[in-house]
Parts: C-alpha cells; sequence; structure tokens
C-alpha cells in the first residue's frame, strides 16, 4: 500500500505518545470537527445499525444531485473518494492513463491494479510554483507531446492519445488550483479524444465557485470526485461521492460492491450537506488562519508554495528528518519524499485551529535553519 | 448488481409503510440487535471521526488473530465480508473458478469482475437437502467429474483443475452445513491442487464448533471469512474479516485500498469480540426460536430445509408472489428466484423474535395453501 498521511496509530506506537495528545498536520482536516447536527444524527441512527445500509445511498444520492443540480443518475457514493478512484478504471478499463506528477499517489495504484496497459505522466515543475499548464495537458492528453516519463507494457509505444486522465484540483500535495476555465478546455479537448478527465475536487470545499461539478450533464467525459471526509472532518466515517454523465454512472455501477457505504456516513452526509452555517464558519476560520500560517511561514522563513486548499507545500532541507524531529514532539507533517516528482526537500503540513498552527510555526522555527 | 435481501428502504417505497415498521425477514440478522458494549463505544468514538482509522484495522486484527489463536499476519479486516469476496478473485486471478449452485450471488459476480476466464458450478441438488457431498466437490475442483454447468471462456474446455473455489457454510440460502471433518477433507484435496478453498463462515457463529478458522495456518490453501455483520447485528456498519495463510493474506493487501474499514466498524468489532454473554444469549434465544418456528412451519404445512444457520429455505407454490403478499403486509421475505440453482418455488426467511416469528407464521397460514 502506498504511503499516507493521517496515521495517529502507528506515531503512536513508534514515539510511545498518547493518540490523543498527537497533534496531526498530516492530514488535512477540517479543525472545526465533526459538524453538530451530523453527531446528533449518528448518535440517533446507531440503533437502526442492525439494518443493511441503502445499497447505493439512493437517499444520499438524491440529495446531492439536487444540491448540485444535476440528475439523481449522476451520482454515485462511494466509501470515500477513494472507493470511486479504484473503482473508476476497474469499470473503464482504460488502455492508457495520464496522471500528473506530484500528486496523490493512489490514481497510480488504482490504475495498476485495474491492469492499464501504461501510465504516462505530466511533469509539474517546482520553478512553475507546480502549476499545470492546461495546453500541455492537452497535448500530453493528445500525446502529440512527448510524456515526461512511462512505464507499463514494453510494446511499441504508439502515440495514442490516453483514455482516462486524473487531475487533482487544487492538487495534493501543492495546494495550487487550475481555474475553471481552464478546466472545462481541458475537458473538452477530453471529449474530442474519448478520453475520460477525473477531476478530483477533495479539497474544493475551501475555493468552491471554482469547482466543475455542475459541469457534469453537459460535459460527457468530465468525472468529478467530491470528498465529504476533509471538509466536514469525517475521515473516519468515509464518505465520498461522484459525478458522471449517466451513461457512465450506468457503467460504474455495473461495477460496484453493495453496502459499501454504511449507513452512519450516509446519515453524517444528509446531516452535512445543506450545513450553510458550518460551512461558512468553516471558510472563514479557514482563510484566517491561513494569513496566519502565511505570515509566521515567511517570518520563520520557510519557502511554502502558495496554495487554494487547507495546507502548504513546504520547502525545507530534508524532509524526513523534519517530519522525524517534529514527530517526536508529537506533531505528524507529511513527508513528501514518497511523492513520484518530488525530491526529500519537501513536507505538506495542514492548516489547523490558531493553537496548534502556533505551535507548529515555534517548533519549526527551532528545528529548520533559516535558510533551510 | 445482483439482488440482495435486507432492502427495508425500496419495501417502504414500494409499499408506503414507513421503514421503521417494517419487519425484515429478508436479512438474517441477529434479532437481540447492536451488542451493548458496542454502543457505548461507538457513541464515545464520534468525536474521533476526523482522524483517519487505522488503514489495515491493524488493533481489530491482532485482536482477533489473539482470538483465534492464528499470527496477526493471518488476518485481513473488510468492510464486510462483502469486500473481501471481491477482493480474493481480483488479488489471486484465478483462471478457473468453482461455486456451489444455489450459494450467495456475489462470489459468481466477483468473479466475473475480476476476469476469471471460466467458472463452473457444483450443483446442490433438493432431492438431498441440498447437501454438498465432499467427494463430489473434490471431483468437480479437480475437473475429474463433469461440472453441472459452465460458462465464460469459448475456449477449449480442457480438463484443468480450479484455482479458486467458494463454500459458504453454513450454505446460504439453504443452512446446511458441511462438517468440519469433511470441509478439511476438501481443504486437503485444495492443497494437492493448488486451488484456494474459500469458506465463507458468515452464518457459523449459531454452529461455531464446526468452524475451521483456527485451521488456516497449517492448511495454506485454506481462506475463512467471518461476518461481524450478523451475528453481532451490525450490518449497517460493515465489518468482517478474512484469515489468510500469511503468504496469500501478503498478496490481498498489496491488492487491499487504504480506509476501507470505518473506524466506529473497527471500535464495535472490538467491543464485541469477547462479549461471551451477548455470544451466549444469542445461541440460546436463536435455539429456542428455531425450535418454535420449525413447529410452527410444520403446523401450517411448509417444507422447509433443516438448517443449521438463522433461517430457513421454506418451499411454497409461488415464491414471488409469496413474498409480494407479504411485503403489503410489512413483512419482508427473501424471494430466492434470483438464485441460481433455485427455481420460483423457494423464499427465505430469517429468525427473529418470538413476536415477529408468531406474525410471519400467522400471515403464513393465510396465504400458503397447506399443500403448497
Amino acid at each position: 500500500m502506498s504511503e499516507h498521511g493521517g496515521n495517529i496509530y502507528a506515531a503512536s506506537q513508534r514515539t510511545g505518545i498518547p493518540e490523543r495528545r498527537i497533534v496531526d498536520f498530516s492530514a488535512s482536516i477540517n479543525p472545526l470537527g465533526v459538524p453538530e447536527g451530523a453527531v446528533r444524527l449518528m448518535r440517533r441512527r446507531i440503533k437502526d445499525l442492525p439494518h443493511y445500509p441503502e445499497p447505493l445511498s439512493e437517499g444520499l444520492s438524491a440529495r446531492i444531485a439536487a444540491c448540485l443540480g444535476v440528475g439523481e443518475a449522476s451520482v454515485v457514493c462511494g466509501n470515500g473518494s477513494t472507493e470511486l478512484i479504484y473503482l473508476i478504471p476497474r469499470a473503464l478499463k482504460p488502455e492508457k492513463v495520464l496522471i500528473p506528477s506530484p500528486t496523490f499517489g493512489d490514481y497510480e495504484r488504482a490504475c495498476r491494479h485495474s491492469g492499464a496497459a501504461e501510465v504516462v505522466f505530466y511533469s509539474l515543475r517546482p520553478e512553475n510554483s507546480f502549476d499545470l499548464s492546461p495546453e500541455g495537458f492537452i497535448e500530453a492528453m493528445s500525446a502529440t507531446a512527448p510524456p515526461a516519463e512511462a512505464t507499463g507494457s514494453p510494446a511499441v509505444r504508439a502515440p495514442k492519445p490516453c483514455s482516462l486522465a486524473f487531475l487533482c484540483n487544487p492538487n495534493n500535495p501543492t495546494g495550487r488550483l487550475v481555474r475553471k476555465r481552464d478546466l472545462l478546455k481541458i475537458a473538452e479537448a477530453a471529449v474530442d479524444l474519448s478520453c475520460h478527465l477525473v477531476v478530483d475536487e477533495a479539497f474544493i470545499d475551501f475555493c468552491p465557485a471554482e469547482s466543475v461539478a455542475g459541469e457534469v450533464p453537459s460535459h460527457p467525459s468530465l468525472i468529478v470526485l467530491r470528498s465529504m471526509t476533509k471538509f466536514y472532518a469525517l475521515s473516519g466515517l468515509r464518505i465520498g461521492y461522484g459525478l458522471f454523465h449517466p451513461s457512465v454512472a450506468g457503467r460504474i455501477r455495473a461495477y460496484k460492491e453493495p453496502w459499501t457505504v454504511n449507513s452512519l456516513a450516509q446519515a453524517a452526509g444528509l446531516a452535512v450537506l445543506e450545513d450553510g452555517p458550518y460551512q461558512e464558519a468553516s471558510r472563514e476560520a479557514m482563510e484566517r488562519e491561513k494569513v496566519f500560517m502565511e505570515e509566521g511561514l515567511r517570518k520563520i522563513g520557510i519557502p511554502f508554495i502558495p496554495s487554494r486548499a487547507n495546507y502548504y507545500l513546504l520547502k525545507v532541507k530534508d524532509g524526513p528528518q523534519v517530519a522525524a524531529l517534529l514527530e517526536k514532539k508529537g506533531i505528524l507533517v507529511r513527508d513528501c519524499s514518497s511523492f513520484g516528482g518530488l525530491d526529500r526537500t519537501y513536507v505538506r503540513v495542514a492548516v489547523r485551529g490558531r493553537a496548534d498552527n502556533q505551535r507548529l510555526l515555534k517548533e519549526m522555527a527551532v528545528i529548520c535553519t533559516p535558510s533551510s
């Protein structure tokens, strides 16, 4: 299994620090915690657990569809968006897949497991703040430009276009955003190439105006993934969804396993979806804390990539060492050396509440020399 | 998706009867409900949901291993045993699979999705109460006897042995048990054939002495699946596990998706695993209610297959009609006409608490003529 952030259990075992006392900056979760409405509904629903969940989360899917103004047939819920990341290549059986680099590692793992013959990478470069060029990405999708790196089948590399492309927006771990108008350009090019374009909007809730979720009905090649575990702090419960053109949704459902989304996750999803006050408070708090974090990082001289998400990619001298030193103090950050396309000089840190952020900055000021 | 029991939501939509008032005999769930210890622990753990779950349910796996006297490396937890039913053929990539018929439909679906070239069936016959003959099953695994039915690849059917076999014990929907000594004979034959034998013990908790879970370390071809959703009434939460020889477990983990088992399911699993009083009370109540149900069925003249599980396969004149008539009264039973290997004259009913069982018998006495 590829490495991930958020493993407070392993960190607790390594350090002897109790899980409850570990401050986790390695997973990017809304610091406001589980919305109260979801807590109340889950408590009430525990007594209903002897019943199987709705097999395809029909009630929640209908509510999501109504919220986003898409048809019910377009929505497929998952055991976290992770289920859908693995299900999509399994159902669509792509021959050639395009993945930016660096990005979330499970796209590649999912495609390899599905038996995709070829995975090619589109390199994001530090000298451009890891920004994605829409034109460059379209070229790579069309295979009119040579890919940055290619592995997979040793067969002859005919320049065939990609049949599937992943794009995390804002990107993980960089926090960089592709603007909506540029994304739609890519989506239109994808239609011409008969390429499915998966836009993973796991962290879009902090800049919702840039979401292309509502564009799925008019863009048959577009697939949008949304997570409810980050913005609504439900990581432990697992809940996400995908938006598909109805014809594609049918193929996805044909491969879906029954009952993957547990009943409490479905209930929590219903409770949070239209929780306007929580959403507003979260965005406000995050904006405030991001300003604080950026000022703090500048003050202690740690370079960071400007981010539209609730985390920052930091440039340090030695990522694994920084992560290890902080872990000893009970602070988890994500050493990014396991991300393809990044060297050992990056860590990713979430933005948390004020007291935690202050503590992180203080510890980092001690660990990192001003030049690192 | 194949049909399943337990969909009170669809039944409520069809009938207009509220979900809470539907009495569900179509899913076979312990009528004692969620164990109190699990309820308490889940309520406490809701506040921890911002954290990701342990990625591979390490804590629960270790406790299961200790309970069953197997090594920790042998245990893989799943989002219900359903996750493992689909994961096993995906990871082991069998060429030819043997499945009894009738049995749980998802074994076949999982194998088809994994791209298994050939699925062959071992027919269980009503004239033998659907009993499985160990010798016959071994012959079918070895391909020394012609299979009852075969589909899949149109290629030449060389008599190659199976590389994977499923066996549900007690079987769903018949409730028939293969005795432990016979199962071990099959497991030994499987070793000689290099065939993985999956024994799905989803309903074994009602006859635990017949489990082969403890035999996995000494039988490298044996895989045992256990569900915690039926006996512990946690269907809505999804939790199950598989026991594998450590070398096979490694292959399974290599294909496993991260975080599939939610934190509350892991907590509930820990709470119920050693809840001796609940286990004892459940077995006592079930034994008593099974006697009551069998007497009642005999009295109203409905033939049934003697069962070692918490459900019965009933012989009726018209299964879909019986199910439809009962549904109008707010009672769900499992019409078995969608099971491969069964005709339209069967329904499966769970054993529930006394009042519910009385009501089912009363309604069935009205619906079913004595001869049906």
